[in-house]
């Protein structure tokens, strides 16, 4: 089985500087959902580029076959332009902005081509409104007769309400031979793939109900629709497998994430990536996560996480941002406006206010008060800040780094830390109070 | 009237380790809103539980019987397991996995019970697709004849669309009687409740169109439609009267909350408890407000507010977290990156960046600069910070706990506050400036 | 042509303390819709009010005349209560509550009128359920006969779907001789506008489609629904014009708002007034801008803008906030929980974390450590604060307003800074460090 994905075309109507198969859909672009679906079914996959064939080059995986269509002369001369590809028994050709056909369909299909020593097996729908699609047509018998494009049906084929959805599976031999009988004698001079079944000794159809696999997608409306339905189809899968979404219209979760039963998903929740969340957890709402992973029993609410590590029984947010490389054992606790990047935090600490701690190695069971900022960045390079087991740094702190602060350590409020610190240590570094009585400005 | 909720069963399809009642729909779990409606008809409530049951006890109210379902056989050996319960004249059995019957419906019913001097009295719906109910089948004259299960209906049955919802009044000497003669004759092994129909002298039934209000949820798809219902029914009764949604999709407002005219919810707004909410007042978008007490034309944007009192004409966010035993007085501002938790602020003050305000008592008319944090926690306690009126406190200074500001005090920029401060003085704790002219390592 | 806008209801059924036509849609309010429409088509525009007219009138244009209605005697009164508005050829009367009537509609009803010489064109819809409006009667050429209200109807009129919107364009000398014949013999004891069209030589209709258009606000649930689907008209433009919406379901624009191809909005935002932005930005998720002018390829994620100006390749948030005259030249980075008010920073320049600048000239490449402060409010004056190009503010600082600092300065972290700084110079304005070994209230 060999797979050619059609995906040259520019898609004037997404008015867009990108080719329209660079397109996202749920931060995957389009191309590349069908890209990953193929590779479920072979490792043998091609691409057919065109328009701005050195941008989409840029997403396509290095093991899969980029050919070049260097005209825009039809979806039957897309086929030809991989002509070298053509070699084997049997072909599938998809589409680049038909991002939804799922593993399940072309399996189903591609069986029913094989039981059947088919020539060709299509892909169709039934269609509420035909109107623009080729229709199938059979014979009396139900059996597949032709295909006629909307403008040559007649006032009875009009009425056909099942379409070709253009992806089918072929067989090689004969699919080469076929296009070499088909011509661009039409209005667009163009070269039609579905003219080929003309020439194929035995078509069969295969038909699904879910329109939305073989939609294309021609305008940011329609994309908007497939975001919408590549939505539906996971948060159903995660629901049915024991996850709590509370309100799925507004939640967004990209297909390969993974997540534990009892776990609730408040709305406004982004999960992006490869990211795992564990059991138990609550996530939201307005929370987004991006290739993280997180255990169980762990909340991560109103808040951002991105290339993290969350383990279990963790509590983030609200108003917290977890920056790449941060990793927060058990028992932590990172509470509002708290930012932290490259940091280690090790089990049962907490940074619960206003604070930043950026590449940190924070021990267990340390305290870091409100306000407190590793000032990691001498304007040229960053620097690494060490806080050990049971410290207590407090409010409104600068910790100067290179800094190393020993074990259960005392740092008094409103310190600015410069040197280390070793352990049992109180550590000063604020000026003394004054007091003018009555000199305030606002005194009465 | 007594009341008998069925809640005995797992829920296998939720796929969760938590009993299906337990689940919530807007924060309230699936058994406590059919109680809470119970609640509104009679104080003799019973639950019947099974799975689960030391768990789910704990959230049932301390007033309401509970009967053990040590095995699962069936709603009539549910109903049989809590026999003791069934002395007196009616009974109506409700579902713990049926949350939105209404208190109105459920009045109908048994107005329409007792009026008619039933035996039983069913509610029911008409569903598009009945396949899987019971349906109800009548006599020529529309009189109600027999429950009909959907295995066992004839060609002509399953076109009914007219279905038992489960729901029902029952004569509670009729009923025991009843229950005596069904038995378990069946594929499942189980004693029906319906079953029961057969053998009352007078059933009569009542249909309502709302099929929401005897929809079970059995999986977590259904949890999210009923959540989304019980949302709308909210939003529609509070729209109604007066206050504007401005996007009743994204708006979560449980069902005990109570708004005033003229107030405007912007989405993404989450309202629970026993919140009140004044008029005039704007809140979210983005907020998430729990158990507290707003007043009137207070404006609570972007921001958290949990167990909190804010009175009038005051200003929160955005960024703001108002935590537990916040009290805003009137006119006060709380401004983004605040956070405030036991904190009392008079009338007219503000606090308006980047501040951390615990344990506090702010006077009227203070001023709290940007980056102030009262340092309130020592390690191992939690101490006050009084800051009387009129004063203003500078930028960035830390308050160490205990500490009592006096009235019209200045603190200046940047202080470090460890003593009390008469009134009227002005306080410094800073150091002094150094300026080591062409030693910048950025010089050029 | 003149444009009559009847806007004297009160609204009962808002529940409001504010006229009808002052409720808002997407921020504007309704009678401003109709305005902003009219002001498409015609110069010479009046409004009726009536209820609340001193309050409405705050919301009126000036180059608009106001006419009182001061009884509630029906739309037909509402117009006389404008007579010398009634000079002239055409008038077009629109309401107040009727919002999303488009330009290019009252073209085609102007243009219809005028072709074909009428006395009167009606614009009408089909309702599915047409219960309760006046039904456009026919005779058997299909030409407008008469409308019939709903109380009057026939059983046959009854099954007329075809209404009378209420919005017509009228022949002035018409108009005024029709008026002097209608009367108020109806249980309301109203003068209705409709009854004039018994008196008109040549009546047509023109129908349209879009229900929307003539839909009128009774209450706040067709409230939320016109708001929901101004929006949906707002974002099909938008996304047909190549603009990425990811969820259109969960957007907020507003129609003046214009934004450049490939800009691809998250969810959860909200743009408002007169806001620009250009090509290859990203905006949202959970993001507000209101009056702002955004560059292109900018980034502003999960933060507030208001009256901002941001220019290309900027970078903004999450958790950030630009208040009221931000000015942020190419490349600047404001990071998470950073607000800028006033404040002018140049190319190049960050403040990525805990910071608030306000007040503020920031330079070109200027570095402003985590957690610093602009002191700009002395409790009662506002003050400046000055820092020129390739400075480096090192974290936790306090800037103590009005000051300046020079070019190519490194002020040192946690540094209270009172006084100017000369360019090249290091600066502390911080406590030495003191440790006190083994005095940790922690040590072990």
């Amino acid at each position: 089985m060999k797979i050619l994905i059609l995906a040259a075309g520019m898609g004037k109507r997404m008015k867009s500087k990108m080719p329209k198969v660079m397109h996202s859909i749920l931060e995957k672009p389009m191309l590349n959902w069908v890209i990953d679906t193929s590779k479920k079914l072979t490792s043998e996959i091609a691409v057919v580029l065109g328009h701005g064939i050195e941008n989409v080059k840029t997403i396509v995986d290095k093991d899969i076959e980029i050919f070049e269509q260097k005209e825009m002369l039809g979806t039957g001369h897309a086929v030809m332009s991989a002509e070298d590809f053509l070699v084997g028994e049997e072909l599938l050709v998809l589409y680049g902005d038909v991002p939804l056909i799922s593993e399940g369909t072309l399996k189903e299909l591609i069986s029913k081509h094989r039981n059947n020593k088919n020539s060709a097996t299509i892909l169709t729908v039934d269609l509420d409104d035909p109107t623009g699609y080729g229709r199938i047509v059979r014979d009396s018998d139900g059996n597949f007769k032709k295909i006629v494009e909307h403008k040559d049906c007649s006032d009875e084929e009009l009425n056909i309400k099942e379409i070709n959805s253009g992806i089918a599976v072929y067989n090689i031999d004969e699919l080469k031979k076929a296009l070499k009988k088909i011509n661009n004698n039409n209005v667009q001079k163009e070269y039609y793939l579905p003219d080929t079944f003309l020439h194929f000794k035995k078509v069969q159809t295969h038909k699904i109900k879910d329109i939305t696999e073989v939609t294309g997608v021609n305008n940011r409306i329609q994309l908007s629709q497939l975001e919408r339905k590549a939505r539906e189809n996971k948060l159903k899968e995660l629901m049915l497998n024991g996850v709590t979404i509370i309100d799925p219209e507004s939640t967004y979760i990209s297909p390969d994430v993974q997540i534990g039963i009892d776990t609730i998903i408040y709305p406004q929740t982004y999960i992006y990536g490869a990211t795992q969340i564990g059991e138990d957890c609550i996530i939201g709402p307005m929370t987004r996560i991006k290739n993280s992973k997180i255990g169980n029993n762990s909340n991560i609410i109103r808040s951002e996480c991105e290339e993290a590590i969350v383990k279990d029984n963790v509590s983030v947010g609200p108003f917290a941002r977890l920056r790449t490389g941060t990793i927060l054992e058990d028992k932590v606790k990172i509470g509002n406006y708290v930012e932290t990047k490259k940091a280690n935090v090790h089990e049962g600490s907490k940074a619960q206010h206003l604070t930043y701690l950026g590449d940190a190695e924070i021990g267990e069971g340390v305290n870091i008060g409100a306000g407190t900022i590793t000032c990691n960045y001498d304007g040229i390079n960053k620097h690494k800040t060490k806080i050990e087991n049971g410290t207590f740094i407090g409010s409104n702190s600068s910790l100067v780094a290179p800094v190393t602060i020993g074990e259960n350590v005392t740092v008094a409020a409103g310190s600015v830390i410069t040197k280390n610190i070793p352990k049992n240590s109180l550590a000063f570094g604020r000026a003394k109070q004054v007091i003018k009585e009555g000199k305030s400005k606002f005194k009465k």
